[in-house]
């Protein structure tokens, strides 16, 4: 049953007064599958289903609600209900909440949670998006070098409802530095004597608060970690970011270096759910730039009229000899993009790789040359054949070496290199691509 | 330390005969960063200083090396070397290397492998590349419904070595079919005498072994898992998937469309590694591919070359209004190609989603519109401004709608739709431009 069938039977069933019967439907299913249902739901609907959860699956699902669906929720929660619902979720996750909550909002709740957990609140939502600070949960496990690994086992027990993973823990010093990370194998595997001090790892790979989420996400993707320690500018330890949060950062950055190729301006969320309204403001600033870019290349036209008009059929190997350079460049700058964002290739490889684009674009545009150079002769003589195989072969090389060298480039200027591919390079490599074409046709025609 | 001086600095030392200087400057570096310093080694020096290494980091190192490095250290491993890395290395990398020996590797090594892990390799070597059979491991830990938590955990103890999760067992029948999922988690705080039964969760998220590793690493991101099972078509458990890999294949799957999306033929594998061969191989098809494709703009240009010869300003607006319906179409398909890799859009949400697409394809073509009617006034007088308006207009909306529909065509024919982002929706809109300017141009010029 998919979700939208899914949504219409427990509509009905609350619709007859039939909740048993809306729950019955949902048993069995992950709290993300319900979550994606409940996002299918009006509004009150949806309130009423999430009611009718005990706590633990209440906040697991709506902890996979959209943010805009959990403002719109907490806002018609019961004060009761709304409480015990922060209280109870990962603390990652109710700062995200709490950063939107309006000031009544805040003043509502804030009494109502003990002081511990307002301090928590307020020191997670102070660090800024996209850092490893905003990603983090406080929520982690810590011990003392000196206990037992049975004392350590025993203390994790008692810890285990308030941790996102007990698996990896985290050995401080008496002023909360890290010291060692311990996993909970190597725990469970040692005599109940051994001292945390023999069995921990170090030296830690940990992260700073202030490193960007994208950073942290690749560290523990390489590193093949459950969870990252993070740390403050005195080494003290004031959050873990875990593998599947990871996850969801790589797939975002992804999503948006995707979006930023086609020059669609980043954040655009779920696709399925975004408003036109959204969808137009995210597109129309680039199109509309790139109009008055391609004013180059139109200028570059005007500039060569005369011969233009005088040799017609010029006109007809435009759209292919400019769109080739633009295609070879954004297979360059693509490759390079994602290379770069996966920590594939650095900046300082730029030359090294500069040098292999050369042979491999010069192989590219002598094929190219090639396979034009008798649609030339076939429509134009030799005259037009010439031109058009000799433009061909720069123009494929032009548009490589920028499409390859743009990345770097942003890079360097601290900009996204992830714009660099797709209609960027298309338009520059069309500015470039008419010069050189009328350029060479302009000479040899006037020989 | 970069890892191309470091790199320098190891071959100097075990030049000088300094082995312990070499180790010492390897000293506390994660195993996939000494894998990436091995890398730039040559051959020879790689193999010393992988041989310099105890047999559990060795086999760490030598699993984060490139599946080609690993080839060629193997074919020169000495017998009893090879023998021990092989049976130490975890079973999912053991069977990736195995299926590249050549028949005198083989045969070398199987005999001096247990019945168990020849029978373990045949059988991970039996499914096809990009299946969860591929992407999976046979060493996770397997317990029966009727022990006790206590005697659970001192199994898991004694499994320990050959397990690659401690932090997910698998509940199984007589038969070996999946009953039930327990985390460790679970039994650690239970109680020790309480059945497994009891504990365990049903029911359990599982994959085929025929499943696409794709979908494998979708659903271990989507439910934040540890670690999903594999049955075969009995239901027995044959497998685990670990979100480790998972990761690595969202990593994957996610170059592998960038680079289809800007036509560059896959896998290429890492950037910085790829052969000047390799990469024109990879590029070279599409792109010449696409020379031919223009050729219909180039044939829509011939068709109206009376009426451009008659009116050569109208090349001046031509970049600019193909180029627009390429980056409209391009933002398009790019947002569809990704809502559906990521599973955030379906096949039937098409209807719907193209409603809205028309929308803001309208909303973005009359803003563009307005944009260049303006120009049009200024270089051609009110006829070309009403020429490249109502063009703009019609290009951007078709330029959106093929760009939006492309890729759901693309899924239906089972073929990959991130082929549809980038030049192929370039070429399209470019063909369909010329088409739309000239037509538009010659109509409301003879009039």
């Amino acid at each position: 049953m998919n979700c939208i069938t899914l949504a219409r039977t427990l509509h009905l069933a609350l619709n007859d007064q039939q909740p048993d019967q809306a729950l019955l439907a949902l048993a069995g299913m992950q709290p993300v599958d319900i979550a994606e249902t409940l996002m299918e739901l009006e509004l009150p609907d949806s309130l009423q289903l999430l009611m009718l959860f005990e706590l633990t699956r209440r906040t697991l699902v709506f902890g996979h609600l959209s943010l805009e669906r959990q403002i719109e929720l907490t806002s018609i929660l019961p004060r009761g209900a709304l409480i015990s619902l922060v209280v109870a979720m990962p603390a990652d996750e109710r700062a995200d909440l709490f950063k939107r909550f309006d000031v009544q909002q805040r003043e509502t709740l804030l009494p109502a949670l003990a002081q511990l957990e307002r301090d928590d609140i307020r020191k997670l939502c102070s660090y800024p998006e996209g850092s490893a600070g905003s990603l983090m949960t406080s929520e982690y496990s810590a011990l003392e070098a000196d206990m037992s690994a049975a004392s350590a086992i025993a203390s994790l027990r008692r810890e285990a409802a308030d941790t996102e993973t007990l698996y990896q823990t985290y050995v401080l010093d008496s002023q909360r530095r890290l010291v060692g990370t311990l996993s909970l194998r190597e725990l469970i595997l040692a005599a109940p004597d051994t001292p945390l001090a023999k069995l921990m790892v170090k030296p830690v790979l940990s992260a700073q608060v202030t490193d960007s989420s994208e950073s942290v996400a690749r560290a523990i993707s390489r590193y093949d970690l459950l969870a990252l320690p993070v740390l403050d500018e005195n080494r003290r330890l004031v959050g873990i970011v875990t593998c599947d949060d990871a996850m969801d950062v790589v797939v975002e950055e992804a999503t948006e270096d995707f979006h930023k190729g086609a020059m669609v301006s980043v954040p655009i969320g779920s696709l399925k759910t975004a408003t036109i309204r959204l969808l137009y403001r995210k597109r129309v600033f680039w199109l509309v730039l790139l109009v008055f870019g391609n004013l180059f290349s139109g200028a570059g036209i005007a500039a060569f009229e005369d011969i233009i008009a005088a040799n017609i059929a010029l006109v007809f190997f435009l759209p292919l000899l400019v769109d080739s350079g633009g295609n070879a460049g954004a297979q360059s700058a693509t490759l390079m993009v994602r290379a770069l964002a996966t920590g594939d290739v650095v900046m300082r490889d730029w030359l090294q790789l500069l040098k292999r684009e050369c042979s491999v674009a010069i192989l590219l545009g002598v094929t190219m040359s090639v396979a034009v150079a008798s649609l030339g002769l076939l429509r134009g003589g030799p005259d037009i054949a010439l031109i058009v195989s000799s433009s061909m072969l720069i123009i494929v090389l032009l548009g490589s070496l920028i499409g390859m060298s743009l990345p770097f480039l942003l890079s360097r200027m601290r900009l996204d290199p992830a714009t660099a591919s797709g209609p960027l390079i298309t338009s520059i490599a069309d500015a470039a691509g008419v010069l050189v074409y009328f350029g060479i046709a302009s000479q040899v025609l006037e020989l």
